[in-house]
This record gives structure tokens, sequence and C-alpha cells, in this order.
């Protein structure tokens, strides 16, 4: 099978590496959209692989990195796995094969991949996600609409800037290029500090007033049923950026905690209305 | 119509004041229940009221709170306002009237309205709702299988307390007896917080970042959407025991931040593992 590495096409061959939730519906949007190049599923369990080979998600399946053969490879393995396991592929493949990946933290990946394969990796970070784990929850559809962050580096050749932004296109996502420290920053907020958030939240109920919990809680806590380990690596990895995003959690919380101490209802007031002016302005749920 | 107030049964003639989504909602859940008895709708806007009847919702409405004459007073309208209009109602019926109300605060409406209406008010909590507004949205299913907190004072008749149980479960809720101050406690937590948590989380964002938010800010920040004033009467009218949840919060907060500083990922992913427990055994979402 040529390498078809200019632009994306329905025979470009993908391989995908970590088949879990994110991988599995990355999977099945091409599957569903026709794609007719080879999908190749990677990760360490054959019998798992070989379900998704079964459910008709992946074409074939590989458990050896040194063996995937692709035009496309794309990471879908938690952020502290994706360097080593695409030097692992880049190892052994001819050159031509281009890397991008999902994770949440690029600067780290970006720095080390734009080095380690320069011209060949260009960094993603599709918007989509839950809670669910694994392959069986897979969604063709759970990137429709969704926006996909691209982090280029500044000698990314901008044909395989392109065909990563083409290939998210494929299965419905918007895209936006920014670059990887950026992304991070901005990331930290909108998605680190809300899962730290909703942790804590979670953390600090007594266990005696579970079954006092409704809708509100349900929905404010609903992420923090997140993979531990998955989250553990995020917030390290993107450890100065959390901080700074938990220092304007902790400024607007004093303000908060201040108004109701000093039962200043005027300023409570004020805060509840700048929080629901944002909230108001999210259209996508 | 005769008064039915050792019992609540379909032909229990019912007072809904405020026929917002809560209000709305238990007429809906009246009415798809084959109520006979007549439903109320009690407020100031007599052309929102008629609306509502017009939809079937009620069957009368009122705006003047002295010539409500109903069997069974339900009071639906903001915490701050449910002890004066209670009084109103209750100056000028017959005094045979019963009173619940649907407040999230319970202790200082349950001191006023017990020591003012002897035996004949015991207080409610539904512990459903919706960041929605207005009867629009009412939902005659909102209550199934969610839990009604009832809080009688140790002087309230036990067929009263009967009464406003039977009710609640007529429109298919679960009921629990506790005290004003061991709800106020716990609903400080399990509801208070993560409102003003998630009003936060969306107030300390920066404007920039808004087309940076996906699914988990979505839900982290859902309840961020309620209406300001209502929330601003709850927090401070509920302050002590808000206050005590706070600070269970900023303590889990401290221990997670200072895992992320000091590069911690034992200790981070055990926080992360404690959220998750909590979450997990969450079922009603």
């Amino acid at each position: 099978m040529p390498n078809q590495t200019d632009q994306f096409t329905d025979t470009t061959s993908v391989a995908i590496v970590g088949v879990g939730l994110i991988g599995g519906s990355i999977a099945a949007a091409l599957k569903s959209r026709g794609h007719h190049g080879c999908i190749v599923g990677v990760g360490r369990n054959a019998d798992r692989l070989q379900s998704a080979v079964s459910a008709g998600l992946i074409d074939e399946f590989a458990t050896d990195l040194a063996k995937v053969q692709a035009d496309l490879n794309i990471l879908c393995t938690p952020v502290d796995h994706i360097v080593s396991q695409a030097r692992s592929i880049a190892a052994n493949s001819d050159g031509k094969a281009i890397f991008t990946d999902v994770g949440s933290v690029k600067e780290r990946i970006c720095t080390d991949l734009n080095a380690e394969l320069p011209g060949r990796f260009v960094g993603s970070h599709p918007l989509a996600g839950s809670e669910k784990h694994g392959f069986e929850h897979a969604d063709g559809d759970l990137f429709v609409n969704r926006l996909c962050v691209v982090t280029p580096s500044d000698h990314s050749p901008t044909e395989h800037i392109e065909l990563i932004e083409q290939f998210w296109r494929s299965i419905g996502m918007r895209t936006l290029r920014m670059s990887p420290t950026e992304h991070d920053a901005a990331l930290a907020q909108t998605s680190h500090l809300p899962h730290l958030v909703a942790s804590v939240l979670a953390g600090c109920l007594p266990t005696d007033w579970l079954k006092l919990t409704s809708t509100g809680f349900a929905d404010t806590t609903r992420i923090a049923a997140g993979d531990a380990d998955l989250w553990t690596a995020i917030l390290l990895q993107n450890r100065a950026h959390v901080l700074a995003a938990c220092d304007r959690f902790e400024t607007t919380w004093r303000e908060f905690r201040n108004a109701i101490e000093t039962r200043d209802a005027t300023q409570l007031k004020q805060q509840l209305v700048r929080g629901k002016t944002v909230r108001d302005a999210i259209a996508n749920d």
C-alpha cells in the first residue's frame, strides 16, 4: 500500500495506538464514513484487540510497535506514554510515516517529538471525550462539531499540518492552530482545573451525605469518574499551567467566600451573575 | 370543597405558590396522575398564570394571597419569600389548611413557620430541579425516584407529617425525615457548595478561552446557570453550614494542590482515586 503523505484521503492507512474510548471512536468515525485505508489497532492486549477486529472497529491489530507500518500514526495513549511509543514506531518505519496524537498536554510531547521526528509529527488535541473507558463505548459521532486544537511547531511542513487538519475534519471536527504552550495554558483552565475541582468536590463529601446528592452534585462531579492514572499524568505534565489556573480559581473563590462571610448580598449576587454569564455563553451542551 | 386535612387524596385541593419550574412540575405531576382536587396557581403575574391555566397545568389562579383557600398550600418561591407568603395565606384561611414548601434551606423557614402556624406547617425539600426557569419547562416526571427530605418539628402532628409524605410519594418521590439543621448541614455540602464551586469555575475563566471549553467544563459548570437572586438568598440563609462546607473543600483542595506542587504522583493519584470512588458510588444520573 503506497504511503500518501501529501494529503489525507480515504485510502490513507491509519495506525491507532491505544484502542480505548478515543482511539476506538476515531476508528468508528473513519469506518462509518467509508474509510477504505487499512485501520490497524495497536496495543498490548491481543484479546482485546481481536475483539475490536471482531466488532468491525479495526481491520488488523498489532501488539509490537516495531511492526507498525501505516501512513498516519495516531497515538491515543496516556500523555506519559506517547513519546516513547512514537519513537518505537518511527525507528522501524520507512521515514515517510506521519504522526499525531490526542494528548491533553502538548508542550512536552511536541518538544520531544519535534526534535526526534523532525517534520513528521504534528500534535493534536481533539476536545471531545467522556468519563467512560474502553472501545465498547466508542462513538463514531463523538467528534462531530467539536474543536480539535492542532499544535504545529515553527518547523512543521505546511502539507503535514494540513494533512492532520484534513484528517480531523474528515471525522467532523473543526480545527484551530495554537502553539503547544498556548494550548497548555488554556486547557489547564478549561479542562484540567475542572477535573481537579470535580475531584475535590467529590472527595471532600462525608460519606453519610452521599444519599442527599442530586443532579447538581452529579453534574458537577461527573468528570471525577475519569481514570486516576491518566489524570495524574496530565496534571503533573501540565503542572505550571495547572497551578496558574488554581491561582485564578483561588482568587475568585476568596471573593465569593468573603461575600458570604460578610453577608454582602450585592457582592455575592455580582459573583453569581459573573459565573452565570460565562456559563450561559457556552453553546456546546 | 371539604378540607381533607387528615390525609392526602386525589381530591385534596392544592395551592401552588410560585408556578415556575418546580411549582409547574408539581402541577404537571399531579395532573398527569389524574388528580381531581382543584389546583390553584398563585403568583404576581396574572398573564403568566393565565398561560399556565391555558396550558392545562393549573385549574385556577390567584394573585392575592389573602384569597387563597386550599387544603394544602405548597410554597415554591425563593427561600426569602416563603415565610411571609405562608403567613399571608394563613391569616385568611380557616385554620385547617396545611402548609409545606420546597425551600433549599430549612432551619430559618421551619423555625419561623412552626412558631407562627403551630402544627400546620411541615417543611420539605424535594431534591430535584434544573437550571432552567419557568413553567414552560415543567416536567411531570421531574420528581420520579428522587428523594424528598421532610423536616418536621418535634411538635408536628404525625398525621400532618404523613399527609405531606403521602403527597410527595403520590408524585413518585421517596421521602426521608430529617431535622431542619441536619438537612441544612448536609445540603450545604451536597448542593450549595457545588453551586458555589461551579460558579467560581465559570467566573474565573478568562473570556478568550471560552472557545476551548468542552463537555467536561460544560458539565462541571452547568448549575452556575441558575438564578443569581435565588442562590444569593440560599447561600446567605445557610451561611454557617455553607462556610463549614467551604472549609472541607479547602482542606481537600490544599492536599491536591500540594501534591501537584511537590510533584507527588502517589499522593495525587490517591486524591483522584478518592474523588472517583465517591463519584462512582452515585447512582442517580
